[in-house]
């Protein structure tokens, strides 16, 4: 049974570490394997097709692959013809013929990443292949297309329900943990033991959204500290020597580091869920939590401020100016001008995490300065973080205020701050 | 925070049998329902809207279901405008216009399809949806757009990467081999007992293909005989008396019942990867295993052949005219001529079981008489079964033969049968 | 590596169902086994000499399994010389000596039992051959000794600390469930259907002990009726066409059945901490739950009344003497009289279902006639069942009293009842 | 229910870190709950006693412990009377008599061992509190008893039957991970980094025992190296930089560490069944392996040499004495004659590694000099370190031969060494 045989050894070759290298060929070669699988072959065969497109996809230079995304960009195309006939029959209002429309234009790439994924495993491998897009991107904008189809199949086979939260703590297998001591983006992780206080100490948490293809990838985790106060510095929150609570004595769930782990990802949105989800698991664990907060930084601050925008008045431009950077009144002042007022031209916040946390119906709750004394912090925003809130009763009006008329919600102290 | 405890209430109230008692509302309520969720809400507001959207949806009776389909297939149709200037923008050659298009042209009852899939257990609920929509469909031809699009997200939800295969045995919950019992197509399994015989017999096996977003409910199941010959009847298979014998001592592995379990997947195959990879785990388990074959009903014959199509001899005529129906030899001979000439408009072969197996690679090996005595199959075939074989180093040349030029692979005792 | 692929061999046969048709040989071969485990052998070839032995007992007829447990019981015993030293060492209030005469006289019968447990899965199989033992036990009292070694052992490796509870639903594997139907001891379940109601009904459960040496056999196992009232008979509860209530409505949680599975595991007592770690159970679930109440038979009843016993009145025997038996007044009536005043020599109760209730802290709540109408329940009782409570201010003190004082608690009712 | 919700406040408490906090008590309380536990307790509430009992031991410091032990070891003893009365009723031939002298010489304190097991994750805590013991014994000889009674209990309970055989890789949950880190007793592991390599490179494997209510806990565990010769020093195989080889070229398992993880174990045998199963996974994984050996320390060496044993010549003497110890040859020569010829006063190696691997069936195979250049390696043994070979087809007759007549096996080359 040589296919069935083949199918057995393409399995056992799979589980051996070393079968890649017998991978070869150029993009030609890749882009050949790729119209094969497009077209009519025997679905074992196919199969196997797929698996060698991927490895040898794997082995090219990253100018390899960008020509590879040109070839397939340019030619893994619609069938014009149809394509007319389609247009056509087509009159406005018409739904049936809209729909050919829409199914006759489909790019044969789309289908080729979906034969691609029939490969067990293939699906994280995917998500690395748009990372490399993304890359050959930024020289190419003519690939914008292409990457639209790669974004276009996650967001729908990422889609909220497939995928699971997953509590990571100190039973959580190594290989995960290492990847979470990798993809944090935002404190960074020092090692073991650093790792282990942020995810066994009493009074931490860290949640991970998975999906079931790739069961041992995170997509996207959340870092929670357990608290009596609303903290105004990360170093309370982050250092060794800290006083650890009992968690049923915390008041308050402090969302301190939110990592994306997928650059291939991009565009497919898991953060509003993550935190919701969240906030319900933790409302479960221990009801006597009654505050949910961030203490996020504000990454865009000091670039904004340091361009001399016409929102600063001339003593914010001085206290900028001055030797040792502006004073902690000024930088929390200047933060909140910029917070509440500094807008992209579509009107939405232009700082990137208030976007994202005021997206989600959080409220502007304080500004702190001296709040993240690390040289990242400091090159941001001068050290200034920020709590936004999450306040049960008001998210949703909050979502609807900012997401129609980009109205910014913010507490007294922070609006009475940036006047 | 109502709105978060409002989302952890939702997950309590999911967990308990008998909340959906709260779902009401009539058709119109549940258009709503769906209009808001494709509207711009917040996402966890949008969760609830989806949940009470599938809740409502399922106290509908039949007729109230196929108000609701067409009201989606009218009103969830495209921006017709920006289809028009889509439309302006192409060129033929012009990929990323006809891109455009193509995005443009997406029928909205798809993203409608994909924001219902966000409530956790959706899928199997999406599922069965589209399971009413085919009942529907019998009796308004019109709402196979949205049909096609159930079709077309399912096609990529359950891309072959993201099964899991599994062995159903004796060890299995109770709940997933109920449904096996149930949803058995060909031979009946006759409660417990009879399902212990097929599933923990030594020389018995059983696979089938999960989605992990419906881990308790098989998408399609095999079941394998383990055998020292190639079986003429299927008697000698399910009886209860029969002999077991020690699994390595066996060379033969019988595929006799193929079923497929959800209704609302129709058209999305999963049969041909599955007879593989189980070839695959048989061989890997049991090297002395050489021979793989089907014991396959007839399911067309008898109605074709009293339709008396002139593929049949006078001599074939009478035979089936005959009281007690045609004899052994001429069942045979009249079934080997069904399945080697007997074909659709297309040239397909016109069996839809032979069609499912020559497209595989698999060849027509054996026919034979009296091997199915049950009433369906003395109904369908007079009682005739085949043999399909699955011979390794043939499958990708037959396969090919087949689906370009519809030839029919079958060994030399069939084709003299027919002629 | 002769030995070691032995090992694996070995393993290798296990796992295979046929391997046993090797065992061969009487009981004096498996005898010589024996003794070759006791002697001085390495681990592996050790190991090999268990399996044998294990595989060969288990071929044996009942009277050469009797014929080998004398040979053990006769020949496997002490060092007499050594024990006569340790004797002679000894002088009253010294520990250590004492302690040096309990390791001397240790018969090498429980040696024999801890090797041949050596063996994968050989736990089950030591109390299948206790359940053997206890058999031969019954024609043969000078096995007793023998068998106080397999209790002794038993106890000390069936410790409460080792055991796990498992809620038995209809996840829960097959082959677990069909041993749940066929060890149910009280209330015969009628097939898979009557078992899907009894674990699988929204206000049923059904709790079991595992140890983890057995993982797919139940020590013990309880069902549980969720209702909104104390039952006054068991059809109520077991009938198929009963209302379902939805659990969070129930006010009382009745323990209907109580099964021991094994045999081979008489004497050692699990269902004490069943019963209390169940009621844990249920009130985490169901904080609405206020009364944990048994229905229970009284298996004695009608054998203890029949005999004519002096504790029964003139009235009491001419009822029993009634054609039609004893009226349900005088049903109950007797019962009472049973249940409070007639002991065993000791000054226990003499009803062994009381004995075990009344011994865990319950009280004897309520008395009903007609409470169970099947075959034995008539044989037994005339259909009498009774209600013990388990009433948890009181447990400790209604255990202390029966315990040292053989005092069982009863209601006002059931009191009256009896005078 | 008082009661009950007592034991379900218990569970609550036991789940949360803190609630030990209330223990409190000094040694002597702590015995009035040992005293309690073993009287006529009811099961419920003797469950609590013996929780608040383990807890309040583990509050006391070290000679509170060694007070508590004396009073155990003093006061849970025998009924004098009742063993008068056993032994009197012996006489030598009696099997049931010397069993009724045995069970009625129990001392009392094993009880109390096996009552504070049943405590859900007791076993644990009980060898904790053994190694406790086994700290006090040191000064105070008269415990030994006691110690007894643990190993003899602990070698029931952690009976080869009831272990399980895990593969750590790099899937394994951390706090397992870090108990290997800590536990390596060999050759250290300097860090995360380091053990990733001997868990998670192709070429390596790392196999533990677990008992199954100690399921984060290995009991001991072995490092295995595959390679493609028998190693003559551990830095080969220890050090980062070497070359990792793909394990299906393998032809040499080498056992380079095994390491004892529980103190209070000692004196219960895993080792001889690790090595023996660990053979056979491998022989089942990697077919191609066909030499399975250790790479051995040799901790005895250097000290019984340079007390000048008479086994030692002249030459050998002076070797010792040189300024830089003893050259390569000297050194193996002096190891061949310690390894061959040193033995304790019952007959035995007295190289205790020697002795493990000898008494095992392994021969003594190589000897190299300069092969542990660590501290540890340099003081134990000059750098010397020693191949055992696990030679399947003579693994028995080594064993019984070294256990009959202590006779050990070697190589020709040893022998002539140590000539």
């Amino acid at each position: 049974m040589a296919n069935s045989s083949f199918l057995s050894d393409l399995m056992a070759r799979v589980a051996q570490a070393g079968w890649r290298r017998h991978a070869r060929g150029d993009a030609s070669d890749t882009f050949d394997l790729f119209q094969r699988l497009l077209g009519d072959e025997g679905e074992a065969s196919g199969l196997v097709t797929a698996m060698q497109a991927l490895d040898q996809f794997e082995t090219h230079s990253p100018s390899e692959k960008a020509q590879l995304f040109h070839k397939i960009a340019g030619e893994c195309s619609v069938d014009d013809a149809a394509l007319a006939d389609a247009i056509a029959a087509y009159r406005p209002g018409d739904a049936e013929a809209a729909r050919r429309i829409h199914y006759t234009a489909e790019p044969q790439s789309l289908e080729l990443i979906r034969r691609l994924n029939r490969v067990p495993g293939a699906t994280a491998r995917l998500v690395n292949m748009r990372a490399d897009l993304l890359g050959a991107l930024r020289d190419a904008p003519s690939l914008k297309g292409l990457d639209a189809d790669f974004e276009h199949l996650f967001a729908s086979w990422f889609n909220r329900g497939f995928l699971e939260i997953r509590r990571i703590d100190w039973h959580t297998p190594a290989d995960i943990l290492e990847k979470i001591i990798t993809y944090e983006a935002v404190h960074e992780i020092n090692g073991w033991d650093d790792l282990r206080q942020r995810v066994a100490d009493p009074d931490r948490r860290l949640f991970a959204f998975f999906h079931p293809a790739m069961p041992s990838d995170p997509l996207i985790f959340v870092e929670v500290a357990l608290t009596r106060v609303i903290p105004a510095a990360i170093d309370a929150i982050i250092r060794s020597d800290r006083d650890r609570i009992d968690p049923t004595d915390a008041t308050t769930a402090v969302f301190y580091s939110i990592s994306n782990c997928q650059k291939g990802l991009r565009g497919i949105s898991f953060g509003n869920f993550l935190i919701k989800q969240v906030v319900a698991e933790l409302q479960s664990e221990l009801p006597n939590l009654k505050t949910f907060v961030t203490l996020s930084p504000v990454p865009g601050l000091r670039k904004w401020a340091e361009a001399r925008p016409d929102l600063l008045t001339p003593g914010d431009l001085a206290a900028i100016d001055a030797a040792d950077g502006p004073s902690f009144d000024d930088a929390r002042r200047i933060a909140a001008r910029y917070l509440l007022h500094a807008r992209r031209p579509q009107g939405t916040a232009m700082d990137p995490v208030a976007h994202f946390h005021l997206g989600n119906g959080a409220a502007l709750h304080r500004i702190h300065a001296a709040a993240d004394l690390s040289a990242n912090g400091r090159a941001g925003s001068w050290g200034v973080m920020v709590n936004y809130l999450y306040d049960g009763p008001s998210i949703e009006a909050n979502h609807q205020a900012y997401a129609t008329a980009h109205k910014i919600t913010a507490s007294a102290e922070v609006r009475k701050l940036a006047d």
